[in-house]
């Protein structure tokens, strides 16, 4: 219902009618949907009668008794949330508890707890680089640490997965300034690790720092679940941080940053994810403990989830398709397009497996796939008939692409 | 003991040793010790005999026998954590009831919760704007409103604190491309709100969105705590988006993004802090829940916290401090240095009474300043003890700054 302006020389833009400030967003929606790219939630019930690889419970403790136990306690000492940010009264001695325990199990000399893993990577990219830092990025990295490159403003260099050569290369050019050499510890879609024995001495050469993300290694990498910065012996180095999420093999919630105490105090101090968020409710700090507690008398549980997805790989493998090989719990299964992923996980999930259906913009290439966690809770019995239902709805293009 | 190079014309950097990496964090350190700005993190018990003041529990509700009930029942079903990312395992039925009653509550079409109001923040800013979009945005925002900015790429002019022409004279000279106007309803520091009833006709006018972060206003703002929104009755307009946080008036952790159906769902879709983190904890979701149906049965708590803030704030006044004004739950008192504000904050929880205690860069502007949280369930004895020890622990020189 737009007027003709008074003098049409003149581009006059009539503002649009509230209804449809919003409009370039529905043709958005159009664009995924012709992509095949549409996403939905599904709120899940309680109890779903089938069984879950999908989740990231890599050692299915949420709902272990103690760890619902641990959680029910904090919830009943502390209430319902932190009630500010951790540097005004967000930080209980429960927090405190957690995070000398987490440093301890995972062999560094401190660590600061987050909301969220996401947080805990943005706290550690901003405060660890400035405007004269650069950055040396693997391609697949998690979209946390690629947002934590964003908000750095440091000079970033992206180089292709897993190549030691290329992280060289890349420091060599820099000169010898200051530079942090960023990966993923076992990267999210694949389950593949990095190859940190390589990358550490390279950091060294040059005098940069490593930040190693072990949100897939905790609990299921290296000794007991200490994560793959131990088993490659960096745990605890002076020149090495890493960041861990609470929120899959400890089956809670949150984040933390893990480094030397210096490293860990400089966050507590600057990290503007840190001193402007509210503190980790005391519940998901609890469950978080409980879970670790449990992983320390019980070492065996890490090994165990290596072992599952071992037998998974292998299985499905054996079957034609074509699956990663594990470095730690993450099995991925190639999908010939996203339109085929997602009926492929549909017709898991109606054949009782749930499966994690990834696709662009959620994998590193182009490629969507199926994405199985091996729990390892899960009985031979459990992997066999996982290992069935997805080969025998996997589409049939599947071994042409 | 580094050598000295072959040939010195080179200028030849030798790599720092591992120990020394992270020397410039130590020079920063000091550089902060000097200028009166080190932090330190205090661990709380679980039974402090203070008056707390402090924590943003606007209605005193982290500890209610039913927030606590509610979320220890949600431990109960769901288990510790949410498993995954809300797309794959990381939605319950819970996380939908939640969505479904916050947004009736606040008066909009569809709700989504995140992990935490910082990361809802991210995504509503990242999510709603784009390269050509600029964004209008009121200096004194919240850290996590600013670092939104930063990653949208978007074109951001920063307008002075709560003056609407200059929105209006950004808006004009965008020319009328897309924009997004972005303020929070009440601000963190002092408790001042924004003038929302003249933000609203300025976005109209330019065809802009209105961007709100209502963490302060929500359980304490508005019909029965129902936000800044529904006070302004702005709620459910199609061109405004609202963003809250459950950590504050609702005693829990996380926050959530409100505003029209198709923009709920564009975030659904393609906010980062959404699709790659992990859904908020059951015993999250459950404590702001179990609080968010309390507040609909006594929505006299709501008028109780103003009124709090009301008469701490004018109770300051008297006693001749420098004390805000309050629009919500917020009061803050100026201090004439960082190191006065510290010694100040410290003396009061000696005498009982625990407050915060703001200073560069958690101000917006260079001054230090107590803040205090009117805590709607203080009885008015407590009201008079917290204002008879904020005055008496006041620094002499206060009244000359
Ligand atoms: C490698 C990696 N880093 C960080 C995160 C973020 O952790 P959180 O979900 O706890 O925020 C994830 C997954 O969510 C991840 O896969
Ligand atoms: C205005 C404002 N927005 C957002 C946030 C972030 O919310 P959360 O602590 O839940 O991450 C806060 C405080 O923490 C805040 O004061």
């Amino acid at each position: 219902m737009a007027q003709h302006p008074v003098q049409p020389t003149t581009p006059a833009r009539v503002a649009p009618a509230p209804a449809a400030v919003f409009d370039w967003i529905d043709r958005r929606t159009e664009l995924r949907r012709r992509a095949g790219l549409t996403r939905h939630l599904r709120p899940r019930p309680a109890d779903e009668p089938v069984l879950d690889l999908a989740g990231n419970d890599y050692l299915g403790l949420v709902r272990h008794p103690r760890v619902v136990r641990a959680a029910t306690e904090a919830v009943a000492r502390w209430g319902g949330g932190a009630t500010g940010s951790r540097l005004v009264t967000g930080t209980t001695q429960l927090h405190q508890e957690l995070e000398e325990e987490l440093a301890a199990f995972c062999g560094f000399e401190a660590a600061l707890v987050f909301s969220s893993g996401y947080t805990a990577n943005l706290a550690a990219l901003t405060a660890l680089t400035g405007p004269g830092t650069l950055i040396v990025f693997d391609a697949y990295n998690h979209a946390s640490l690629v947002d934590g490159c964003r908000l750095s403003r440091a000079k970033v260099t992206q180089v292709p997965h897993r190549e030691p050569g290329a992280v060289r290369t890349a420091l060599t050019e820099h000169g010898g300034g200051r530079a942090l050499v960023v990966t993923d510890s076992v990267f999210s879609v694949d389950g593949d690790a990095a190859p940190l024995t390589e990358l550490a001495p390279a950091c060294r050469a040059h005098g940069a720092a490593l930040l190693v993300d072990d949100a897939h290694g905790l609990g299921v990498v290296g000794d007991g679940g200490s994560g793959a910065l131990s088993a490659a012996d960096l745990a605890g180095s002076p020149d090495v941080v890493a960041t861990v999420t609470l929120s899959k093999s400890l089956g809670s919630q949150g984040g933390a940053v893990l480094g030397p105490r210096r490293v860990i105090r400089h966050l507590t101090e600057t990290a503007r994810t840190f001193i402007f968020d509210t503190g980790l409710a005391p519940a998901s700090v609890g469950a978080a403990l409980g879970a670790l507690r449990l992983l320390r008398e019980e070492p065996e549980r890490a090994a165990r989830a290596r072992e599952v997805a071992r037998r998974l790989s292998t299985g499905l493998a054996a079957t034609g398709l074509d699956a990663s090989v594990p470095d730690a719990a993450v099995v991925s299964v190639r999908a010939p397009s996203p339109e085929a992923a997602v009926a492929w996980a549909r017709a898991c999930r109606e054949a009782g497996v749930a499966v994690g259906c990834f696709r662009p913009p959620s994998t590193p290439d182009r490629h969507s796939r199926l994405r199985l966690t091996a729990r390892g809770d899960l009985t031979d019995n459990q992997i066999e008939q996982a290992v069935a239902v997805v080969a025998r709805c996997a589409p049939p293009s599947d071994t042409d692409d």
